[in-house]
């Protein structure tokens, strides 16, 4: 009943070489793990043997765990005093739920940290040979979500705002989406010409990007 | 006059931990290592002996190597078969320069690959509790920088663009215009009584978030 503490903790964007040195120490120290479908090739390789490992992420579409389950059960194993990291795909705090969470513990009062990682909106346009932000062409990015919460209706992003955004427009799990948030940023101000990149399966040896 | 090849390497936002293990393993390989300022503390340690270790930062405002003398001396390493990291902090395609360098490096035919970091617009505002994005309060997040090429111009950022965009914004390196940047983020459409952050020293055991 003492000592227990949630790392929320990000593995990265899919390349092994790409988790923080940080993650890794925490992995082979934790009592439990709770990982997401994204994590990297390998990521729990260094976890002790005896370590609790469950999967909770969900194929997409599917529900496996729901929000509300994964907040309720780092809330129960940290209040049992266990070491707890919660990994994620990228970085928890951009697009990774990791704000619920921290919300979720801190409300129950048991202890978390949030351990960052590299996120893919930058990782996998690097890996593909493009500069997100460039001194003489792009002084912003932005990062965006192309699979927006089902319940805040089909309309949450502004978009006439992100077609005037003054700089590189980088869209997560957006394929689904993509031509109709293709069209709509051009009604909204971007140059069709502008140059733009699809990539999947980001820095993984089998990324593609078109 | 093989083999010579350069990696242009972020090594994370300050804290050791956020390294990656791939920025490791390249660090103990290197022939040669270039470094910025804002490297985290410790960052050559894991460096082989012999390895030559060359600080090409500068000081704010003070001029060190500028960038054209970087690229340059860059392309000659990797020219004379060295085997290069140019460590950056951050991220290197992130305000970071890494796109002229990779620029610089491609013109001359010298291989290179980029090894992203972690960020410290996403670290540093994690370190202080905040998350940039959120399910239910910030769909988008954009970096900006508050540091811009001064042969551009004072009005290079489109400002009213800025203030419409629909989510969290992050300013790096914004300090020295932080008043003038707030002023026109009211004026071009923020609402004045919007929760703002200040960091400094992100993610290092000194950070201040005001």
């Amino acid at each position: 009943m003492t000592g227990g503490i949630v790392y929320l903790v990000g593995a990265g964007p899919g390349d092994p070489g790409l988790m923080t040195r940080r993650s890794l120490e925490l992995i082979a120290a934790a009592d439990a793990i709770l990982y997401d479908r994204l994590v990297p090739p390998g990521a729990l390789d260094g976890a002790r043997p005896g370590a609790e490992l469950r999967y909770v992420g969900k194929a997409p579409g599917a529900a496996a765990m729901d929000q509300e389950e994964v907040n309720a059960l780092l809330v129960e194993l940290g209040r049992a005093g266990r070491r707890v990291v919660r990994l994620k795909g990228g970085d928890p705090f951009v697009f990774g739920r990791g704000g619920e969470e921290a919300e979720a513990l801190a409300a129950a009062g048991v202890p978390y940290e949030v351990v960052p990682g590299v996120t893919a909106g930058v990782a996998a346009p690097a890996y593909a040979g493009i500069p997100v932000t460039h001194r003489d062409r792009a002084s912003a990015v932005a990062f965006v979500t192309g699979h927006e919460d089902p319940d805040k209706g089909e309309s949450a992003i502004d978009w006439a705002a992100l077609g005037a955004f003054p700089g590189t427009l980088v869209m997560y799990m957006g394929i689904r989406r993509l031509a109709e948030v293709a069209q709509r940023l051009i009604d909204t101000g971007r140059d069709a010409a502008e140059p733009a990149a699809v990539i999947e399966r980001g820095t993984l040896p089998d990324q593609r990007a078109v």
